[in-house]
């Protein structure tokens, strides 16, 4: 918007100002929300990685032993939410500079694009793991497959937490690329 | 941008000509994607919900049958796709719209974020489900799961190959939301 007459330069510079306010609030937001997101799937990942469970008897040679990596959508969920945490923490530093020039609008869209790549990784990953989890409550009867969490039952109870973590970090995921567009739009 | 002087007029308009030219060579584009989505993701249903196998023997008491409704994930995936498909048609309304009315932000904003909320459920249906057709054919042993696809051999091509038109619905609405930011961003 070019403001015409010099009559006006004032009103323009006021409004300018006050939406200068709210895209660095918005931006602050950005900031928090991203940290939230990354917490939540670091908690996600770690929780996963480091589930083991011993069953307390076992015979001459095999010990029943229950860890994330005997199933490969957990191995993916690991890593989804490994990759997913390590760039919330990089697009902190993006953020942070929408913070100080909260009128970028090339760097925002920038974000924009990767934040939807990360969450479509992110809904990918966490929705594998959460149809394993089902199958492992409660076995599939046709297909003859047991659940395996009547005998590995905290190794269970793990693997449920851990998929909060992703959700919310999903959820997070929606509100900040919306942040973002009403940041730009409001220009 | 509004023009200063009468001066420029003629060149401003061009400009906007062009411009708009461009616009509406994208929102063609978009409709023309949505169909190809529309088609892919009905395929995807329809190819998922009438899968059925029997095999060729039977006890007294059992016909062997796998159906996709034995597994929950595959229930999820054939709504979710019948859902995106009739989003994407209703969504061609709006987009014929757009062909029509080629400077609307607001309507495509609407649908961008739309887009996202389809893409996440598809992606969501189609992991959920690859995990699962993944355990049906190489099984799990630490979980004593057997891959099924031993004996369905047929049920499990088909499963297999509805995950496809999925996946590409979901590549088709990545492209689609970035040529709509593209359209606005081109103002």
């Amino acid at each position: 918007m070019k403001g015409g007459g010099s009559i006006e330069i004032g009103e323009v510079s006021k409004d300018a100002y006050r939406k200068k306010g709210v895209k660095r609030g918005l931006s602050i937001m950005d900031f928090i929300l991203r940290i939230i997101g990354g917490v939540a799937t670091l908690a996600s990942a770690v929780s996963m990685a480091t589930t083991d469970e011993r069953l307390p008897f076992a015979t001459a040679f095999i010990q029943f032993r229950a860890e994330y990596d005997d199933l490969p959508s957990f191995v993916f969920f690991v890593m989804a939410n490994s990759v997913v945490c390590g760039y919330l923490v990089l697009s902190l530093i993006l953020s942070i500079f929408h913070i100080v020039r909260s009128t970028a609008v090339k760097s925002r869209i920038f974000l924009i694009v990767l934040d939807m790549a990360m969450m479509s990784l992110l809904t990918a990953a966490a929705s594998a793991a959460a149809a394993i989890v089902y199958i492992a409550h409660y076995g599939n009867s046709q297909a003859n497959w047991f659940p395996i969490c009547q005998q590995y039952n905290s190794f269970c109870e793990r693997i449920s937490g851990s998929l909060i973590g992703s959700y919310i970090a999903v959820a997070l995921f929606l509100i900040i690329i919306l942040l973002s567009h009403v940041a730009i739009f409001r220009s």
